[in-house]
């Protein structure tokens, strides 16, 4: 067996109504909280006003910075952690999608650094490794999408608006120290919303199944997410008000999550691709990896055929007296039908890729994603990724 | 779907050798540790000077206690903390199987009272329910067994010795910081107490199961653990050196322990109703639990057909056709033939029980376990204990 090593830190209240545990847990936390959450959805919907009634009920100030951007940039994080200084906050919250979760976490962490932008922290900045920075203030995450995992990794993503990229980055101070996982929150959200962000959490499961660093820990957590986004994505995209969908949609989140945030796990080279593809294009996260997915589980099969054989069995197509071979040759096709089963079979070019940005996005890739691809089975060369963008377009 | 929360606090370092990771993480839990270990076996096989110079060389002064008794004493546990203050130790390190460890957490918790004995703070005492008390000293342990999955719960179990009970106790303080699970150290452990621990680990697994506190994030480990069992006990019988073995076992044990430890997860009646035979005969912990759990298993059954087709299925006797109320009626004939396959299919007066002795047994479970008995899907009464005892005798 493997060496390995593992914790969940975070505390995860799991459960519809749950959001209340906001009210017994804030004061743990800190006095004074900024609450990220995306601009007017969490308002329209009435969630913003409970979470900030909850804060206050369990005797938290709070300061509203409802101004997420979809993909949140970097001149937004500069200007959220100076309001939390000024305010003198001294934990973050996160409501609402990856967005506004990783914005918390990126205030949080700037914050605490009392100095610098947050653009010295990413990929390409002074201080890219985070080396020697200080730990980040405590961060509560609660999350309205079964989508990123957010919620229970150390990751965030901030938009370099200079280079047009998505870097990814985290450390152990910049986990939640708590996070809620309430799907009557989910119930609201729109279908489009619901399926690109059910297909982030069938990428995540099945790409830190076939990471060269996944554990049997992570693998646990791996092959049940799989095998809940192919039992409930489609309930949930039938009838969004369906509770026991969206709960097991939001546990294989949660577990998804577990997955590619614990220890030195993460997701492979797909979430590599698909991340560049987002910093030129503002596409939907979940959408860049359908994109490239397929053609990545082409190149790739035969780097583990037992690894590859048990995604085609979570996905649900294997057939009876198949080899181990024959099951890992169709983990493509086993993906593709997934996607196209929820419907998103997705060409790059149907994200508004153009050919002429293949190399920008093989650049980045390698600059601001360079963890994820070195996690993959197969070492991936720049000609390699061109190939599988040019494969994808 | 339930409502629930999990985390999973301490971290793990799994894997041969990795009683390395000794030296690189003790200095970050205190300066001077108080080293706990079983009388002469851990100093016959070296490992006790190993990780004695491990500490050392990590930074940290030791005070070694290696008179941990089989099943720990609270007259012992009184002494030791004593001298933890004494000689100003400030974490303490439990090198062992579930005694040492046990001792640790005990010490590490009733040193930080500053007064008072363990019996105080055990069922029947006057503090018995922890409220109000002040957290542990920081802990480590260092399982050489694959066992009791002390090594990530809160656990510990202490014998009463003027009332020959052995009462289970713990909170979020006595969690270790760090655990470590090497099963190179388990490769020397007889094969007595490879079967003896081995089967603790079967009933950890299988009760969390069907427990009426399992939750999604339980059952995960526990179905996993049960199916490793049964896959893997068989070779580490025959063959001790067998480090796969060993290590799958190990594994088996750790998430075992994670699916009883872990927010409000328990064992059931059966760990209830052994312990109290524990406390009666100093009978080998998991040989208790095997003694009682066909019993429980035909009390209970039908409280929930699926969970129990489960075990059936999990411990591997489920055959195709079966209904599921047929495989959950199995259940107690499924664990009984595995009690078998690994030779402790035994009965209460094998382990020297007498009739005599069940009325006080009854009364010790509901006083000492009440706990676990409460987790039951089906709740026992005293005559329902009483009865199980004598059809186990």
């Amino acid at each position: 067996m493997k060496v390995f090593d593992f914790s969940v830190p975070t505390r995860v209240f799991f459960g519809a109504g749950e959001v209340k545990q906001v009210k017994a847990t804030a004061a743990q936390l800190g006095r004074k909280a900024m609450l990220l959450a995306a601009k007017d959805t969490m308002r329209q919907t009435g969630i913003l006003q409970r979470v900030e009634g909850l804060l206050k009920e369990g005797g938290v100030q709070v300061v509203v910075s409802d101004d997420v951007a979809p993909n949140p940039r970097d001149v937004d994080i500069d200007g959220q952690a100076k309001a939390f200084l000024r305010e003198k906050c001294d934990f973050a919250v996160g409501l609402g999608g990856g967005s506004s979760m990783d914005s918390a976490k990126a205030v949080a962490f700037l914050a605490a650094q009392r100095g610098g932008t947050i653009l010295d922290y990413l990929a390409g900045g002074p201080r890219a490794d985070l080396t020697g920075t200080k730990p980040a203030f405590p961060i509560l995450c609660i999350t309205t999408t079964a989508g990123t995992g957010s919620e229970t990794t150390p990751w965030w993503v901030i938009t370099n608006t200079q280079h047009h990229e998505k870097p990814g980055t985290g450390n152990d101070s910049t986990r939640p120290a708590v996070s809620i996982v309430d799907p009557e929150l989910m119930l609201s959200l729109p279908k489009e919303v619901t399926r690109n962000t059910g297909i982030d959490v069938l990428f995540h499961a099945m790409e830190s199944f076939i990471a060269n660093v996944a554990t049997p820990f992570t693998e646990l957590f791996s092959r049940e997410a799989m095998r809940l986004v192919v039992q409930h994505l489609g309930r949930a995209l039938e009838n969004g008000q369906d509770l026991e969908a969206r709960s097991q949609m939001a546990w294989a989140n949660t577990i998804a999550g577990i997955a590619i945030g614990e220890g030195k796990s993460s997701t492979v080279g797909i979430h590599a691709l698909g991340h560049s593809i987002g910093g030129q294009t503002d596409a939907a996260h979940g959408l860049t990896m359908a994109a490239v997915g397929p053609a990545y589980m082409r190149k790739t099969w035969d780097a583990d055929i037992a690894r590859y054989a048990e995604v085609t069995r979570a996905l649900g197509f294997a057939q009876p007296g198949q080899s181990v071979e024959e099951l890992a040759r169709r983990s493509p096709e086993a993906l593709e039908k997934t996607l196209e089963k929820f419907g998103c079979r997705v060409r790059m070019s149907d994200l508004g890729v153009k050919a002429s940005m293949i190399e920008a996005m093989a650049d980045s890739a390698f600059k601001t994603m360079a963890g994820c691809l070195n996690c993959s089975l197969k070492s991936l060369s720049r000609p390699d990724v061109v190939e599988l963008y040019k494969e994808s377009l």
